[in-house]
């Protein structure tokens, strides 16, 4: 694939055959002394970061070093971008430099989908990957989430995934009920009301406001971060009341299944969407997205590289 | 040589040894899948900013990187200089810390000049080169720009080249003079009155304030970037006259010979000095530019680090 | 040895075996053309910085890559820190990264030991390597400032080193005082009592108040940085009164012995704590210390990363 931009254009073979290079990749360097392989060797990577986000950021960059590629950083707060240079030419200035990818960070819904049209009109400039455009889309986020499942809980045809939380805000949530039910799972959006984002009833996913009600035959629980601000009188009366309702308390960590997990994109509030210990609960698979986003951003990057056409 | 710091210095052979380097990189890296060269391992460039500057940064880091260096970013915001230590002292550390090359963009004329009698005062020290000095010099702006120009007209003795804008407060204009004018060329400035520098009736250019007196002639039109603050009654009356009497219209554009190249050090002002179709038009190498400023880079890095003395 | 963090844990074995290894360093890149090791390949350092601290990161980073480390830096005022994301969580999501050590710098005083503790819980996840906490610890700054003082006056067993100026907010004094009295020298505090850290009375050095009676037969004067904003009234009556009574001025640089060692972690107020030409006199190793940094740090990498366990 040339770009990776938008989890709802990818088929599940395609999903599949990311999976599956990830899962190479974690082969090929495991018990490598050397954490290095030579693939993209002589390739640059640069990160055009609109919004702050080191997570993904420095994600990328290592997965890029893994492979051997040079990385660039550029973020808007100290580049050209300040004395308003528009996103086409700064695009077309990190082609000139040789960019052989941008991964690109940005408030707007479609800004990559833009930057890919005009940085590569034919086909034939630099790969954009899509590192989260405002609520719309966090692709590689849910690739990782998919990798991370598919590797405890195998096909993920017919398994129940929650989703719980700030739905409205995150831009975790749209990429992941695109793959997961892509590969057949069936996703619910746990949430109050006022946290469900417009139009996800026409999703292929279900919404729910009572998390209780659904813990008992989940497959996966992903709880979402919560921005204190908005709890207090904006989209819930109390934080307190929203940890009461929508928290992965003790008490619903209880109630799942041991061969659930649990897992959250970071970084975490505890104490507010998730308890303390619930975190670093055995079925909690939290810190493995983090590696796993590694891997799965390696196969990214080698899919729109140097993979085979797909 | 050991230095590059100022335009004024160099030699015509020099200058034409630079672009042939330059040329050299180009055809060295061509067709390669791995871009980049054993030329400096093992070597050290520090990027020394006391001025925002991404898109110089990172040309020079890529260049840097290209021929193998390593790169040390150190910014003015972030690094002892907030607390108080001396140009001399910062240097003496690069130095110490094991700096080959120290790149140099300073608010201060005559910053990069002073650096080089402090770390290399017997010659022996880093080299030091200079990235922008307050608006007195940004030589390896001018060397991509010679070549440029070179590439796409050969010899640039007896050439036309236009210089149009704020020549008052860019920091391309005086190297770009100097160094054109040693290669043999024509070069004038067209610009109000209030935007020509102090003094440059006395230099090798030719003042001109009626850009389409100037047009039909030129071998190359080079727009300078228009900061919009400056054009509301400080420099002139208004952003709306100024584009009217000194950008780069459609109509201004079609009296062009068509061999003539269109230029911009970025970033553009699409709208306010030059039109936005004519910054993609066929005969803009805006891009080409970005691109041979790694290559330039290369040239002054190779020249500086490892070239035979001249 | 695990992890590298408080100096007063340190045998003088130790201390002996980090100082023999940063020698050992020195051998091996002198008169290089590369300057470059290939003994931690496919490692990855990591600084997170909770402080700013140019000097100390960019030391690091180099040692790291001399050692052929990759390196990521992580800087609280753009990374999920900012988010509310607790220490924990932060360390064990590099960790997850692949952090092969982490070098903190933060400015709670203990910070790095509980790091470690929830990194490598078992001794078997990343190293710790404290670069600054607080006024407690800055051990690899110990070790630079014993590696420049042994190589000049060899063995310390009876040296005098007075360390002078702002003791109670320095973070080089307790490490320095821990780690040079393990290897036997008498360390004296030169401070007005204002400036003299809380229970400095218990520590094995001596405390002085008369910088002019401890000159004569000093060893070294490690004097350390003033900042001026803690001169006019707040520690002391006046910044002259300060330069008057503690400046290393050059009255009191001729009354050293010309064998003693004048020493500045930097960066330097000249004309406050040191007269200008005293930073530059032969006796001056402010520099030396600088390089040394680096050397220092590529021991305390090896001997963590790789080194036999001690």
């Amino acid at each position: 694939m040339k770009h990776f931009i938008d989890a709802s254009r990818l088929s599940k073979d395609e999903i599949n055959y990311l999976i599956t290079e990830s899962e190479n990749f974690r082969s090929a360097l495991e018990g490598r002394e050397i954490q290095k392989l030579p693939t993209l060797r002589g390739r640059t990577v640069v990160t055009l970061f609109y919004e702050n986000s080191t997570r993904t950021r420095v994600s990328f960059e290592r997965a890029a070093k893994m492979l051997s590629a040079d990385t660039m950083n550029v973020s808007a707060s100290s580049s050209s971008v300040q004395k308003g240079e528009s996103l086409r030419d700064t695009g077309l200035t990190l082609k000139a430099l040789g960019a052989d990818a941008i991964v690109i960070r940005h408030p707007l819904s479609g800004a990559p989908d833009q930057l890919a049209r005009w940085v590569a009109p034919n086909g034939d400039g630099p790969s954009v990957i899509n590192g989260g455009d405002g609520a719309h889309q966090h692709p590689t986020q849910a690739l990782l989430d998919a990798v991370t499942m598919t590797r405890h809980l195998g096909d993920m045809a017919g398994k129940k995934v929650l989703i719980v939380g700030d739905c409205k805000h995150s831009r975790v949530v749209r990429s992941n009920v695109q793959m997961l039910t892509t590969l057949g799972a069936e996703v619910v959006l746990v949430a109050p009301p006022t946290l469900i984002p417009v139009g996800a009833e026409t999703w292929p996913s279900r919404i729910s406001h009572n998390f209780d009600a659904e813990l008992s035959d989940a497959d996966v629980v992903m709880m979402l971060r919560i921005q204190k601000e908005r709890m207090n009188g904006g989209y819930f009366p109390s934080l307190r009341e929203y940890t009461s309702l929508f928290g992965l308390t003790k008490e619903r960590h209880a109630k799942l299944s041991k061969q659930s997990l649990v897992m959250h994109p970071g970084p975490m509030n505890r104490g507010v969407e998730i308890d303390y210990p619930v975190a670093d609960a055995p079925n909690s698979v939290i810190l493995e997205q983090v590696h796993n986003g590694i891997l799965s951003r390696m196969a990214v990057l080698f899919a729109t590289l140097v993979g085979e056409d797909s």
